[in-house]
């Protein structure tokens, strides 16, 4: 399996404001840019917290993308996932709609009943007691065929995956304003690290939307 | 007066760990440059957490740079500023060691027995009540003769400039590796902007120490 993740920050590195609204941080470029990244996937993963906040569709836009895909035999749209220990994940939220597949990743605390509340498409990867376990439940995704996976947030769900060693590649926009905030969500939240700082490898420099993509791959 | 604000941020935006230890974000090639920045400075200014934290001295390094500031009839050292509304600088920090002169921005609440505890070379600039009044405080440095200034951190101290439109230049350096931690140090904190957000124009990008210079215009 192979995780490239994805996001656009603004210049000090938030994903959005304090108060968790969505800023336009990219541009069209940019977008084009995602939408490619995403329909060379065969999944796209976001956490819970970044679908209460965005009610994200995650799916590719483009058409002819979409032609590429299916013209190579893969579904016309990649699997959307999300982390969601408690199945938070509102049962009409746009990710969930029949537009593509979607997997929810979750754990043992979240029962039958709400299980049986989302449409029958969804498909469930219970991993763990309390809080989504990440290596297994992306094992789990990797048994069901899914090999190339994008991330796209947030801040927190790319904090454990960091911990965790999963991920290959980190995609960043960094964007021309500033958002601030010592409560808004940055690239990477959790608990931080201390003493060992994951170690990225800076591939390409590219400039776009007045600001610049940075892609780096992380040392493992 | 014209102000630079001039951070070292790793790969997901943070100045240093939740627990504020310092991290070694960049290297040789980036301290050069911030020596260079520093020698070309009539004042480096930090906030008070960053003195708290890290005990800096703010020197020019470089005897060549001092050389040269000394032949074109400066002060050796550009002057230190610490705003610091409640005079908690130690009195025995670097930054107010006899090294290179020394303000305090300070506020009322500072009274003037904690004012008397520091060398006699210190110099202090009363601004505001509570809070050191950043547009006042700047408009005394001007006045005693501070043209280029230079502003070394922290997040909290740099939002406020931002937010009171005080900052012409921002100067991060992206380094190849990952801090995270919702609670650490990010290059802009404060309450954070809302609406309106401060909008920056990209004008160079320079690879250097593995990660990356963005050297940014504030648009006012
Ligand atoms: N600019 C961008 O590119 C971009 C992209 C995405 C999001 N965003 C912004 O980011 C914000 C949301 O980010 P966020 O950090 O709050 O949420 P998030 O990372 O999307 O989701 C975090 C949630 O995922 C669940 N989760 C399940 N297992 C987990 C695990 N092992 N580790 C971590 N989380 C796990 C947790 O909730 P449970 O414990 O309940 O499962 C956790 O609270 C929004 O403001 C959104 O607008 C911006
Ligand atoms: N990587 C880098 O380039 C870099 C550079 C600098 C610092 N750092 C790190 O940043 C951290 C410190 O940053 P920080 O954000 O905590 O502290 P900071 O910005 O250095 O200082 C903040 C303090 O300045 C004082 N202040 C006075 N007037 C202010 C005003 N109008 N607005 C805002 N602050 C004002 C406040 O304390 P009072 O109210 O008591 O005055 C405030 O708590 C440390 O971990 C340090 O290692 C990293």
């Amino acid at each position: 399996m192979h995780v490239v993740v994805n996001a656009a920050m603004s210049a000090d590195g938030k994903l959005s404001t304090v108060r968790r609204e969505q800023v336009a941080i990219s541009g069209p470029e940019d977008f084009a840019r995602v939408d490619r990244l995403r329909a060379g996937s065969d999944a796209v993963v976001v956490g819970v917290g970044t679908v209460l906040a965005d009610d994200p569709h995650l799916t590719v836009k483009d058409a002819d993308l979409l032609e590429e895909r299916i013209a190579a035999g893969k579904p016309a749209q990649p699997a959307r996932v999300v982390a969601d220990s408690q199945l938070r994940t509102p049962t009409d939220a746009r990710i969930v709609d029949d537009a593509a597949s979607t997997y929810l990743l979750t754990t043992e605390a979240a029962g039958a009943e709400r299980r049986a509340a989302y449409p029958e498409s969804v498909e469930f990867v219970t991993a763990g007691e309390e809080r989504v376990d990440l290596l297994r439940a992306f094992a789990a995704l990797a048994e069901a065929g899914i090999e190339d996976v994008m991330v796209e947030g947030g801040g927190e769900l790319i904090f454990s995956l960091a911990e965790s060693g999963l991920v290959d590649e980190l995609r960043t926009f960094v964007g021309p304003q500033l958002i601030g905030g010592r409560d808004a969500p940055t690239l990477a939240d959790g608990e931080g690290f201390l003493t060992e700082f994951p170690s990225l490898s800076l591939e390409d420099v590219e400039r776009l939307d007045g600001g610049v993509l940075l892609s780096w791959t992380v040392e493992q």
